[in-house]
């Protein structure tokens, strides 16, 4: 039972066979060619509005570019305390960017405070040199802890943007599992609510390689041939990241997967909650389920070959974890059976 | 007719299969997945030697990256004045290292001259805080205008890298093609000559995505986990380039392909040589054909659909370019076909 | 009364003496000089040690560059929460390092809690990409907050940073104002408590620019020439910073400098001890002084010309600030004259 | 006889007498100060112009963050081969910009042409993501081999610079020494001549340390303060670079200075022109003199303790330099006397 994260599971049949399909024929290298065009329009049409999109391999280098394409010297970023981009990209933010700072916001449910993002920004806006000046607020979509700002939440936050004059980055490595657990559309979850940047994940959702970097105003991407490049993060053979969202976004296929791996993730939480051996340490909202597990039981799991991360405790929770317990988290994704769910619920209540 | 670059062409199918094959299933993400370590096995075979393996996305990351292994503080680099490491990178070494410089040596047939790569070096040598000091050599195999070290030339210009203590770096975008067109082992156009670090490209010879960079002495690549981390270059689902390279060299494929765009290639100068609306810049050895063009025929051939590159003359070359021709760039790969060839020589001789 | 900061001060006396008696004549440049060498000695006869030094021109770049000079790859260092090297140098750690996240550690009195930088350090000690690897613990002396580390606080955290491999670095930009407040000796309190690298700032004690870093394990210090020079803080005519430090260094000037400005310090916290207009926020060890004003107060001391800077109020401090009131900090000086105190007193309780 | 370099002499005593005198009494720091901003006025008059200014530790720093000021991601700069910008500044400007790369540009007498520099920009404005983009051209003035830009050629390489929309940037590192040399204003050496920005070196030329970084348009000087602090080079107490750039623009000292060190030089080239023992190399036009000395007579001038440098013969001059043969650079300044120049040629001439 492979709980361990969406990154374990391979592509979806679809996400291949668009690889095969797409397999020959000549075509404009370095994201020229044709099939990147229609690529681009098909997120345009998605999110309702003209985007400007560029290809990486890797969630970091998505979230590190948003960052370096609206940096100044001396920038200083926003996200929560627990956000990836500041604790999980082994420092590609800060290099990336030329040294950008990544200042930590509390929040509970793993999601920015609004009135503390204020609160924050403010010795940052306009700044000194001794601290920096702010240049942008990124926020996780859905959290590192698998909850889901409402639309009312990122409204809130962009507003705080907006009064600073900062642009607002969405770290949607998740971005699909958040969409189809707020049952919005991906205009309102992003533009719409003041979104002007997004990382836009497909790898974590059945795709093999596929991120893209979207800004909602092209302006802001304009030093983003150079900064891709630089980094040397320009593909050559585009078009098999495009044509990978292609089959991703065809017949909503990415909301399917999206929604699978949600519901796989609701089911594993209330086993877990109808069991008397584990809790959750809060509710999910994705396809991220958190539980403790007492020593004993966790021992058992892990023996039985259920794969799980150990997880520290977030910042902003209380989850009342005590001596002799272990907090774990347990991912779901499109390649989750039913049965998978079905035997671990034996296995715990065994 | 395509002989814009061997990055136009797509997958070969095998290519394409094995994401397939290996789409379904939970692995073990970053990197430490059994299909990564049995594609790192595959390579030490094919090496026969120890190999640390790096996956990337991009011949450009690959090449960089080789450099800031190995960089020092004030690192000066040495490559031909024509290398792509130099002249085509978009400043990514410069940037993914620090601010190395990579200093241009003099040889003609787009090779490094080993006595004036000596004289160069020395200076740096220990070197001085103003100028710098030496860190590393790179060579471009095939070379950026598609001729070949021979393993004397490589053994050459390692013996004058050991003299300084310095390791050999070989950018290998097209290392098969230079490889059949040696017809030697990837150990005696490697290690056995003093090659010390490889840029291993699969990508332009029918791969979708598969670049690594081998170290063959580990300890080299103590900072590499770090490296690829901080630049964004750790793909998550990784076992899609292991994919990639298994069936790549699985039963000789790559060679096969290398084989057919050489051969290709060659036919293709024939073609040119028989011809008297154009001249052959110099001869092919791999599968780039540089051929001049008088303007009229320059003009009528891309009225035709023939796509080339322009090229500027390079610095070790007279080429008796005259007013009103033009050099340009063909090249061949394993999508190329007997018939584009015909189709292109009748168009020529038409 | 200029309580602003002690850099708004110019420089004593014998120091502008020593730039005028030394600016005549030939010397070697960059630090290669008679004088140089001879201001080197007197700094290992002081600290009874072998040191590496380096010339400086700012305490930002003496910092960075220790940070810098013991980097590695995907490197994190430590220091307390409100630490100048991550709170007030523009980014210049993070840019100078090439990326280095310096991580807030919590501690009472403005000094790193020993017990909880070892739970801070544990998560990075050996570290994983995501996270990256620790590599450096840096501590302030005297701190932000005008408090001194005990030679048995910093034994304490060196200890942590043996445990781990770790250096210990020293920010000392009012290195002697702690020295003469602990009463030891330049050798018990760095090396002989663990003390590996220091930032050794004269500046702030009565001369104009002077600046050293200082390695007590040169190996340490291998790539400094590369470091200082690569990022343009290579003096040309270094002996103007040799000369400062001579005669800084003679007959104990820095000494009793250092035993005014502390003093000077005192009375002031008196004064305000024993005013019923205002409070000291904690008591001050060396020469900075942090008092609560109510607004009235504060204003009434403002517009009669006293010079003094709001502050935060520290993490780890709970100074009972109430509504209406503000923390200033008020810093003494080697030029802080008797008569500035007590006018500020006659003012204070007019 | 101490010929090695400019900065090996100490300070005039005027520039020490300003620090003794503006050594009391408290002022802001960091750069926001009276003295500094009497500084900025004094070079406002003497540019006849609005000049934004920043003081900087080096030469080094000047001419890097001139670069980084106005750099574009992906960015080039062009200079001379030989410019010290590209040779000699240990990897500073590609650092401290975050990877430009400063391409050679051919000419002789140490200039750039400006057709060859035409030539050169033309592939890289706008450029290409793999080649980068033309952001800068810097010029050197006086030259590296003691040469001097005329008005004219001055003239010629900014139209280049404005026909591609970039900045010009002059390394002023002995700029007094060039302007005695051609006789005419600082506004006609360079804004009046195309300049936009220039590293105004005073150390080489009497002071102890003082560099300053000017834009005559400040717009493209609105990244500078977070780019000096982010680099460690921002000084507490700039009242001290301040204090000695007003003592050296005071009454026309810095231009007394330079036309002392100049006509050092041109005696000391008459000397070498009238011996049988050595040969100019070119006729000098500032405060470097290059001659070639046989062997034995090097080994003559050295054993009687004469400071120089051997030289590198310079990209685009031919010396005629035969076997046995050396070039050195001998350099006067404003501590030379007229009694080092007549021991040197009765020396020569023993």
């Amino acid at each position: 039972m492979y709980f361990a994260s969406d990154n374990w599971a391979g592509a979806h049949p679809a996400i291949s066979a668009a690889l095969t399909e797409h397999g020959s024929g000549f075509h404009a290298a370095y994201g020229t060619g044709p099939l990147d065009r229609e690529a681009e329009r098909r997120l345009a049409e998605i999110f309702e509005h003209e985007v400007s999109v560029w290809f990486l391999p890797t969630g970091t280098a998505a979230n590190s570019l948003a960052l370096a394409a609206v940096n100044r010297i001396g920038g200083v970023a926003f996200a929560h305390a627990d956000a990836h981009v500041r604790e999980d990209e082994g420092g590609a933010p800060e290099f990336l960017t030329g040294g950008v700072r990544v200042r930590p916001v509390p929040g509970s449910s793993g999601k920015i405070d609004a009135s503390r993002l204020r609160e924050e920004i403010e010795p940052f806006s306009p700044g000194t040199v001794n601290m920096g000046r702010a240049m942008a607020v990124s926020i996780t979509q859905a959290t590192e802890i698998g909850t889901v700002y409402g639309l009312e939440d990122i409204t809130a936050i962009s507003g705080v943007c907006r009064d600073h004059g900062l642009p607002l980055h969405m770290d949607g490595a998740r971005f699909a599992n958040a969409l189809v657990s707020l049952d919005c559309s991906p205009a309102e979850m992003t533009w719409k609510s003041g979104v002007d940047i997004l990382s836009f994940g497909g790898t974590k959702n059945g795709c093999w390689c596929a991120e893209a970097l979207l800004f909602f105003d092209p302006e802001m991407a304009r030093d983003m041939p150079w900064l891709r490049k630089r980094s040397g993060q320009l593909f050559s053979k585009s078009r098999f990241v495009a044509a990978q969202f292609l089959a991703y976004l065809e017949n909503g296929l990415w909301l399917e997967l999206a929604r699978h791996a949600n519901a796989m993730a609701a089911r594993l939480a209330a086993t877990i909650e109808n069991s008397n051996r584990a809790r959750l340490a809060w509710p999910p909202q994705a396809n991220e389920v958190f539980a403790i597990l007492p020593v004993g039981e966790y021992d058992r799991l892990l023996a039985a070959g259920v794969h799980f991360h150990d997880w520290p405790e977030p910042a902003g929770e209380n989850t009342g974890l005590a001596e002799g317990e272990t907090l774990v988290r347990m991912v779901t994704s499109f390649e989750t059976k039913e049965t998978d769910i079905a035997r671990f619920s034996e296995l715990l209540d065994a």
